[in-house]
């Protein structure tokens, strides 16, 4: 049987959730913000999400993706869902949750670093592309201790078929040779497959409302973890 | 006489306050900022825009540069001068503030497309160099009209040696033969004189206090608008 990802020579990676954790310190900071808010507005968790997710959609074609739009989207909301009765304290306590989250240690997700190394092994040439707000992601690639083992490390502000083409462009990528990794089905995979590339989602424990589709559609290869991609290779 | 940007085949552009206004806006917010904490607190200007850099400064670690980070800033700041007493009413005000600089059209320069075209037919390559938020960055140079008479656009998140330095390592350029153009002696001006480049000085109405420089030096370049530059070429 001819392995799922035969004839790929470059490998996209994508970043949060995919190479380290990211997702789980938004899961607990909407945790933190619930418990926050609920000393200050009678609001069941479901209605507070929902709130949450349509100012930060409102917000996302001036704000784009990242912890800072986040956290602006969070003020908004306390003070709207509340009247304005939400105290600044609380609003300072928010500004921290957003500190917090750029601060916070970049954690390899399990068997990260073994699965690279692997695909250099074999030759393969790879480009982190990550997508989010150019300061942060630029601090947590450097803080990897990964990055010298890419390629490119790519930073795009939306994961669309025109950026992924770009990409392919600039390294000169004919995309039946490139495979696109990610968490995302949304951003990593769909995107791709339409540019006659392959993708590989490996889920993630958490996934950003936004992010979810409805049609994943099954012309993409699923796997647990980025070390079993090593056996997809061929 | 040898013109000065003689053998000089490649130029770096800056966008904000070389291509188009940006501090003005920011000038006109603080403006607008002082007058809505006047209310709240008694607080000369000067000490308030004392506390504002302080607060920015603190947070450039984690926020980088951009709109984003700034109006996260003017948050805490208005919270901490008022010892919490700012109201929430005017903390919205603030996050509206953000919002108009990240909404603002792009207007540019007097003769920024006439002095581009001239570049262009000199057979210069054009190269857009600027740093700030990625997404509103992008949105900017798009709404510009004049993105596609450039050869790459490169947004960046720091303007420093290393960074010059892959610019022109990826695009396989001799420093010698590369100008950078722009309003900052500190991040147009001295990294790249640093590396062997040449760079001309386009002063700005306003320039943000952090983007200022004890001593300038004298290496390089003065000009005062952008079509004053195709005299310096030679």
């Amino acid at each position: 049987m001819t392995a799922p990802l035969q004839g790929v020579t470059h490998l996209g990676l994508d970043a949060d959730d995919t190479l380290w954790h990211s997702e789980n310190r938004f899961h607990e900071t909407h945790q933190r913000y619930h418990a926050l808010l609920s000393e200050h507005v009678d609001l069941g968790v479901d209605e507070l999400e929902r709130r949450m997710l349509e100012t930060e959609r409102r917000n996302l074609r001036l704000f784009g993706y990242g912890a800072k739009g986040f956290t602006l989207s969070l003020i908004e909301t306390a003070i709207e869902v509340t009247g304005g009765a939400i105290p600044t304290a609380a609003i300072s306590t928010i500004l921290d949750f957003g500190k917090e989250l750029l601060d916070h240690p970049v954690d390899l997700l399990d068997g990260v670093a073994e699965a690279i190394d692997g695909f250099r092994e074999r030759g393969l040439s790879l480009i982190l592309i990550t997508k989010g707000d150019l300061w942060h992601q630029e601090a947590k690639v450097a803080a990897s201790g990964i990055a010298e083992r890419f390629d490119a490390v790519e930073i795009v502000a939306e994961k669309d078929v025109a950026t992924y083409q770009a990409i392919l462009d600039r390294h000169a990528i004919e995309p039946s040779t490139f495979c696109m990794i990610g968490n995302s089905v949304r951003s990593d995979v769909l995107p791709v497959l339409e540019l006659g590339g392959k993708a590989v989602h490996i889920p993630y424990a958490f996934l950003w409302a936004h992010e979810a589709v409805d049609e994943p559609g099954s012309a993409h290869v699923t796997a647990h973890a980025l070390t079993d991609v090593l056996d997809l290779l061929g």
